[in-house]
This record gives C-alpha cells, sequence and structure tokens, in this order.
C-alpha cells in the first residue's frame, strides 16, 4: 500500500500531440476522507479522446482542467477506508471523477456521487470501464436515441474498433441493421467482423474511401454514428440517403489541430439529403443509466455485447497511452492498470 | 396576346456567376393544351437561390435541368384556354413548374397538378408567390417543425430581409421570440426591424459578426434559420446555446463557387453544445399544405405577417434579375413580371 498519492497534473496545454512536459507526475500527500466520505484506491483509469479537450481551452461542454490541477478522467477502485453510510472497505466503486491518480476521494452524495458496482459472475471489472461503463452508455444512447436506426437500414461507424465503436456496431446488429465500420488497420477490421460480427470494415487508410462506402453501403448510408470527423465524416456524407442520422459523439481526428479545422466539405449534402447532424454528449443522459445497465447487462450476459479492453500497466506511463488513441495504437477501451484488482 | 412562346433554355452549365450566355431565349411554338391540361399564361416567375443548384450537375435534391430544357421555376399565371374540368378561363392558377417562358401547360393531375388560388380581398396576386407560396411555406415548416422556437428564445435569421428570412423571422415574433435578423445593408436591417418587428438586425458586412451576434443575443442563439451558410454559419455556431436547432434552408453563400467548399470551421460546436443541424427542402412538406395555408392566409388578413415583393419586369430580363441574389441586390420576394396581372 502506497503512503503518498502520485496524480498527473496539467502543466501547460498542449499545442498538437501531448507532450512529455504537458503534465506532470507529483507525489501529493495520501487524502483523507472526511464526513460521508471514502478513501478510494483507483485500479482502473479510463483513457478517452475527451481528455484531450478538457486538456485545452476550445469550447467544450465542462470546465476544462485548470493548469495546475489533476488531469480529470474516469476511474473505479476499491475502497480504502469509508465513512460514508453504504459504503464499506473492499466495495468495488466509480469514486465519482477520480482523476489521473493513485488515490481518490469519492463522496456518497453531491454532483458526481460514488457508485457501487455490482458483481456480475464472469464480467471482469474491467467491463464496468467499457460496455457497462460510460463507453457503453455513449454508445446505446447515441445510437438509439439519436441514431435511431431500423432494421435493414445501414449503420456506418467510425472509429469501429475502439471503445464506442465496437459496441455501436454491435447494438447496431442487434437491431438488424447493416453495421459497416471504418478503422485504420486490417486488424482492427478483422476484430469487428470476425469476432463483434459487423457485416464490413473499411481499413480508411487504404484507397478511395467515398467509392469504398458505396461498395459496401449499396443501400446508402442511413446512420452514421461519428468519432473522427475530418476526411471520414466527409466520404459519410457523400454517401448519405434522404434523412439520413448523423450522430457526432467525437470528432477525434481534429483534437490534436494546432488551427482552424474546416467542417466537412459535403456539408451541403446535409440540406440535399434533409439529414439531421446532431451532436452528443453522454453526461446529458446520466438520468436515463438505469435503462442503459439493465439492457447492457444483458446482453453482455447473453454474449449478444463483447468488448475488448486494451489494458497498459502504471499511472507513471498514462500519458504515454494516450497518444495511442491519437495514433490508432489501441484496439477497444483503452485503460491504465493504477494498481492490481482485489 | 403573344403567338410564341419566348423560353429559356439552360445552353451550358454555369461555373461561378450565371453568365449572359449560359441560358438563351429561344421563340417557340405557344404550347397547345391536350385533354386535362389548359393553357396557362405566365404573369410571375418566381426567382429563388435554387434556381443556381437547378443550373448546376451538383449532388441536388431534385435532377438537375438538363441542358437544353427550359429553366425551371416556380409560375403564377392565368388560363388561356381549358381543356380540364374544373378549370376556366381567366382563372388564376399555378401551374405546377410553370418554367421561365411566356406560357406552359397546367394539368389537373400528375406530380405537380395546377392549383387554383382563391380570391383575397385585399391580397394582391404576387403575395401567393411570397407569403402565401412556397417561400411562405418554407418559412412556417422550417422554423415551425425543425426549429421547434420557444417563447422567450433567441431566433437568428440569416438573408433576414430576403424572401424566405423576412417570413421566419415574424413568425418567430408571433411565437414570442427575440428574433436577430442578418442582412447585407443598413437598408435591409432597418426594412426588417422597423417595417416587420425584428428586435435586431445586423449587417454582416460590418464590424466583426461573431461578437455583433454575442452583443444582440446576450443569452446565446436557440435556433438559426440558416440561409447563408459559410462565414455567416460559423459565427452563429460560435455563439450557440445548449441544444440549438439549426435549420438548414439554403447555403446561398457557396452556390457559385467554383471549387470545394469547406463547411463551418466551428463545426465541433455542434458536438460542444450538442445542437442539431437539420437540412430542409420545402418540396417534402408538399401534403401538409393545408395547414399552413389556413395559418399564413390568417395572418397575412390579420396583417400579423407582411412581405415585401421586388418585380423586375420582362421575362427578357430573367437571367440578370436573378443575379441579385447573390449580390444581395433585392428586398424581399424576387419576382420577374413575364406579363399583365389581368
Amino acid at each position: 500500500m502506497r503512503n503518498s498519492n502520485r496524480q498527473w497534473r496539467l502543466k501547460r496545454r498542449p499545442v498538437g500531440d501531448v507532450k512529455a512536459g504537458d503534465l506532470e507526475l507529483v507525489d501529493a500527500p495520501k487524502p483523507v476522507p472526511g464526513k460521508g466520505e471514502m478513501l478510494v484506491r483507483n485500479v482502473y483509469l479510463s483513457l478517452d479522446p475527451t481528455n484531450r479537450i478538457w486538456m485545452s481551452d476550445m469550447e467544450q461542454y465542462m470546465p476544462p482542467v485548470a493548469i495546475g490541477d489533476v488531469m480529470r478522467g474516469g476511474t473505479l477502485g476499491v475502497v480504502e477506508q469509508s465513512n460514508a453510510d453504504g459504503f464499506a472497505v473492499g466495495d468495488i466503486v466509480i469514486p465519482g471523477m477520480g482523476g489521473w491518480q493513485d488515490y481518490s476521494i469519492g463522496s456518497a452524495s453531491g454532483p458526481f456521487p460514488a457508485q457501487k458496482l455490482p458483481k456480475i459472475p464472469g464480467v471482469p471489472l474491467s467491463t464496468f470501464m467499457s460496455a457497462l461503463g460510460f463507453t457503453g452508455a455513449t454508445a446505446y444512447f447515441g445510437l438509439l436515441d439519436l441514431g435511431k436506426p431500423q432494421a435493414g437500414e445501414t449503420v456506418v461507424v467510425s472509429a469501429a474498433a475502439g471503445a464506442v465503436g465496437q459496441i455501436v456496431g454491435q447494438i447496431a446488429k442487434i437491431k438488424g441493421c447493416r453495421v459497416v465500420g471504418l478503422a485504420g488497420s486490417d486488424d482492427k477490421c478483422r476484430y469487428v467482423v470476425k469476432e463483434l460480427g459487423f457485416d464490413a470494415c473499411i481499413n480508411y487508410r487504404q484507397g478511395d474511401l467515398v467509392s469504398a462506402l458505396k461498395r459496401e453501403c449499396p443501400k446508402g448510408i442511413d446512420v452514421d454514428f461519428e468519432n473522427a470527423g475530418g476526411e471520414i465524416l466527409d466520404a459519410v456524407l457523400a454517401n448519405i440517403n434522404l434523412k439520413a442520422r448523423i450522430v457526432v459523439c467525437g470528432l477525434i481526428s481534429q483534437y490534436n489541430a494546432t488551427g482552424p479545422v474546416p467542417g466537412p466539405y459535403n456539408f451541403a449534402n446535409i440540406l440535399m439529403k434533409r439529414a439531421r447532424v446532431e451532436g452528443f454528449i453522454i453526461i446529458d443522459y446520466v438520468p436515463r443509466f438505469g435503462e442503459f445497465a439493465m439492457q447492457m447487462a444483458q446482453w453482455v450476459m447473453e454474449g449478444k455485447v463483447k468488448d475488448r479492453v486494451d489494458i497498459h500497466d502504471g499511472l507513471e506511463n498514462a500519458v504515454t497511452t494516450l497518444a495511442n488513441l491519437f495514433t490508432g495504437g489501441n484496439t477497444g477501451k483503452l485503460l491504465v492498470r493504477v494498481s492490481a484488482e482485489p
């Protein structure tokens, strides 16, 4: 057991790719829980594209992380000390926004209350950071609430082998759609087709994407679950059907940009095809997480939704591990193992 | 009465601005109505930004006008000969897609059946090409069905003094919104504020539009009725509220472009603000025109919706008149008077 608390603090706002000196790892005292609080040893830290947004001062959906503050991030951990009713030592919890650190203070109340996780036989803890966590909820509500896929329609998913994309495609299959993934390598494409049951997957780094989409979506695109933006979104827009729904979940292609990024050149197709483009941030759906959790747990237990997690050891490696999201280095949900599972 | 029928035919697809030789005015025989048809002398020809789309071979919502064909356009006219039940000589009709010509053949059936217009005391014929025509319906359904403005919200309208924009702003005022127009001259701004009751209007050609919008929309933008695109849309996106609705009715800023046009640089704000961008073409709403006609006729008769029409004489001037839409030369609905009102 550690006596100090290592913390990744934001030292300066990154320009372009996140660089070694943009964050610094400092030793802080191990925090002490107050009344109604608990001390949580973080086990898994979630790494997400949105981390890059929080490091910047671009227009965003939450305040950016302040310079000098602990980097914001979702964690899963084990309670080591508890002054909070209903939480006991050894409980597995999501302690609110745990942050990029060894220990967090969870609270039984407040805006991000700690959430105790159930034990589901055969379901690893990491699944609560993936299919059964915010990642799965993002896929679930984004696809179903905004994408509204109908049986027989064609759904395209960018970053298909990524944390959210892998779940989106499987839900769309459950709903009876033709599902075409876009991913950055043949291995990733094999993964989503062979292991997850996508109908097709296009390696967007090879050949002309507009014609590849035309080939794999012979009836056109009805729903696009957009994680990428940029040229990928443009190629999708060139192939949309009348009344297509484009769910903008992420625009990872531009988070590292150092200057203004143009929107899609095929923007006019939104008009011509009477398409709907809708932005989506999962925090708006927290009040409906119960609905999601019931359904997704069932799908996971039935084996209808699988998820791959890509676990990297060591909080000290968080910054270099994050880079995988932007280089295409990871398949599935990217996690840092901060400490051993209990 | 003419014995021939002058027709503007598309000679070649314009590159950039429409030029004199892109269309040619030819003399054709006066058409003869068949069974169930009528001969219509066109009185007014509607000039609309979408005319430029139809001349091009860009991705669009109807087939483009074929080279050699009569230019497509909406008209209002008077029946001179009728073989169609329910239509008599002297009736005022919208003869389907009348086209850029002196005479059209209307049909009582088919995909674009002729529509007989009622006589409403005090309402000029030209209003049926403006507030009470496709133009008004575009404003009505686009704003209400997609924009869904709520009392107290802020609605921005680009091309505010244009055919559709002038109607949009007045409907938004009826719905209890703060209405801010964007127009290309101080005269146009005065028109929409003083004569139509908009709360404010910004001359987008002067000063920084982002900060002007911030000033005139102190509570942010909830609904944007977008007719322009380009830098105007970008400035709007910089000022949108959470869950803003952007109704994409037109993108006139780019119809004359000769190369690929980037989408809005603030595209990511659609994500951050969970905004909805939706394309809209009025032809989808034809089945609901009854609802629109009843309501708009009431507003027009009550003086709650006014419309200015900008009438230019002579079919021979149609091409040069059309240019006004792209140079900002017109205020209100742009019409060509093809022949005298009966």
